[in-house]
């Protein structure tokens, strides 16, 4: 698939490295309005998944994921996914504000639910989810795709679990992404739909921070939202930040915008900063500013004993979809625990809810 | 003179750029406890000054400098200089909370004030440094090297001059350094000496924050420091940072930290990341992190036209000090604004005071 500018349908290809026999994994994906759902099934797909059907009530995006995956069988309503016995987990990148809903209907089936982030936009939702999960038994599980599809940040966590920067003390995010205005759906422009800037791309950076600083709960001591160049988009954020004081005392601080400039080889330069009570750790996720055709992968490690730069772009994979299969399969919590995914989202959503609004001047 | 490990006599040497006659301007040394006086110096003699002597209590001191200046006359008294009717002007990087009252004496005997940065360790002082600045009509100039001393730094500046990022709309700052408690005195670990992670070298992130914004003046709306791990030095914050909301509703936030490990090439990753409403700007001011001998002034700029990267040392210069020289013989202030000097130690010295304790758990 042709780059294209935005990042909406970012969906990098690992290597194939199933941990089921074929036909022991059986998955759909439901709800297409997001890009998204391509790197949810790419890697479902590589890590031994088979993609059984799918389906959107809109033509349009019916006709493109056909398109992406021939062999998957297109459902001519939702209830023929929910109501397939062979269905273990459905896939979904719904509308922001509606995942949230597809996810009750989905774990109602008795089925699991893997939903694009920001899984859901309201504190609402959160604590339907929530009590869904407890009476049902399912998961929950969300895309966090700026860690978990991305190769640099699953190395990240490699190096610190290896002790390479001793204690994370704090971690420090940019995610800046590139608007593509045209290219958007009417939606994407209206906050009860995409949550705001802090709750939707700013999920991929309170996942971090709670990632890397190894905490289980943190709290939002200041966030600011602002529309300082987009008039013509009045509910949109351009710019959002938010600061965080985990659990163990560590701290968290991200800047997400969409500020990318045209000139620009992708679509963000996605950063990543770890500090560490013996070293640090610098992410450049999906390119090296400043070197054109660099690629992603970039990461730098200092510590006591060495500076090293290493380009672990097609080395390392993506373990996170195996790990959620077989959490699927065998009832564990190795991909990611339900409370670390909603607790990002909590985060997220307390950090929009409470945001400072700056004026543009 | 040999590159030391923990940066505080970071010096470096720029192109010759006089603009006044030998013997026009004539200064002398006063307070050479940090090493930042030789950076002082020199850019003072680079830009035509001609240091005519020094002095400090401690004849340790007084020997360093000698080796370094010989050409200068070692004083035998502070009032030998102060009684000086040819100096113009006084540098001075005395311990810290001692720089006011030496400022406050210089100026009282009719000299413009030169000096390291932190420039003063209270409000108080601060007050009484704008005060004497009123009744002398002297200068209280400072030196924010992280800017001004670096090339980079100023290169970014000139790029935002000509417009390349558009409006400023923020700006991140990390200001790592290296410890190297061995090489330290004493005063250095006191705090009511060196007045807190965030007056001290946060003060150079500040003043960034305000010069790269555009701004005049700035709210604190939240800073931290902790002790994370140097509890042999209980009065160290060895992490602080802090959040800026502008007068123009740009923002503005820093971190910086005395975490830079043994295996760094240089004594602090220093960057800058400037977001504009039509592109971004970073800055790797030392070095370029996984590329040893590397060397400074790295800038990258991308914006609608173009990603492009900038090795600018050695290219671009240190405008400031002739401004500076020119800006006390004709009483202008192209240089630095007393004002902004003032305002980014008091915006410094407020996100002190007000600083959360996160505790080492």
């Amino acid at each position: 698939m042709a780059q294209i500018s935005d990042g909406a349908t970012y969906a990098p290809n690992g290597k194939p490295a199933p941990v089921v026999k074929p036909g022991e994994f059986v998955f759909s994906a439901l709800g297409l309005y997001h890009g998204h759902i391509y790197g949810m099934c790419n890697g479902l797909i590589e890590a031994g998944g088979m993609l059984k059907s799918y389906y959107d009530k809109d033509p349009k995006y019916m006709r493109i994921f056909a398109q992406r995956f021939p062999d998957a069988k297109a459902a001519a309503r939702e209830d023929e996914i929910l109501n397939d016995r062979e269905v273990i987990l459905v896939a979904g990148a719904d509308i922001t504000s509606e995942r949230c809903a597809l996810g009750l209907r989905v774990m109602a089936a008795g089925k699991d639910y893997f939903t694009d982030k920001a899984p859901l936009t309201t504190l609402e939702q959160l604590a339907q989810a929530r009590e869904a999960v407890k009476t049902t038994g399912r998961k929950y599980a969300v895309y966090y795709s700026e860690r978990i599809h991305v190769e640099s940040a699953v190395f990240a966590g490699q190096l610190i679990e290896e002790g390479a920067i001793g204690r994370v003390i704090q971690v420090v995010g940019f995610g800046p992404h590139r608007l593509g205005a045209a290219g958007r759906p009417d939606w994407f422009f209206i906050k009860k739909h995409y949550g705001g800037i802090l709750c939707d791309i700013g999920s991929h950076n309170m996942e971090q921070i709670l990632y890397y600083t190894g905490a289980k709960d943190g709290r939002v001591v200041r966030s600011q939202i602002a529309n300082y160049n987009h008039s013509q988009y009045p509910e949109l954020d351009d710019f959002g930040d938010a600061q965080v004081i985990l659990d163990n005392n560590a701290s968290g601080y991200f800047r997400v915008d969409w500020f990318t400039p045209d000139g620009l080889q992708m679509w963000g330069d996605g950063r990543l900063f770890i500090l560490g009570t013996e070293g640090f750790i610098e992410q450049r996720k999906y390119m090296n500013l400043g070197f054109k055709g660099s690629g992603g992968g970039h990461v730098f490690l200092a510590n006591g004993r060495e500076e090293t730069y290493y380009h672990v772009e097609g080395k390392v994979g993506f373990p996170y979809f195996g790990q959620l299969i077989l959490d699927c399969l065998n009832r564990t919590e190795n991909a990611m625990t339900q409370e670390h995914a909603f607790k990002a989202a909590e985060l997220s959503l307390i950090a929009q809810r409470d945001a400072v609004v700056l004026e543009a001047k």
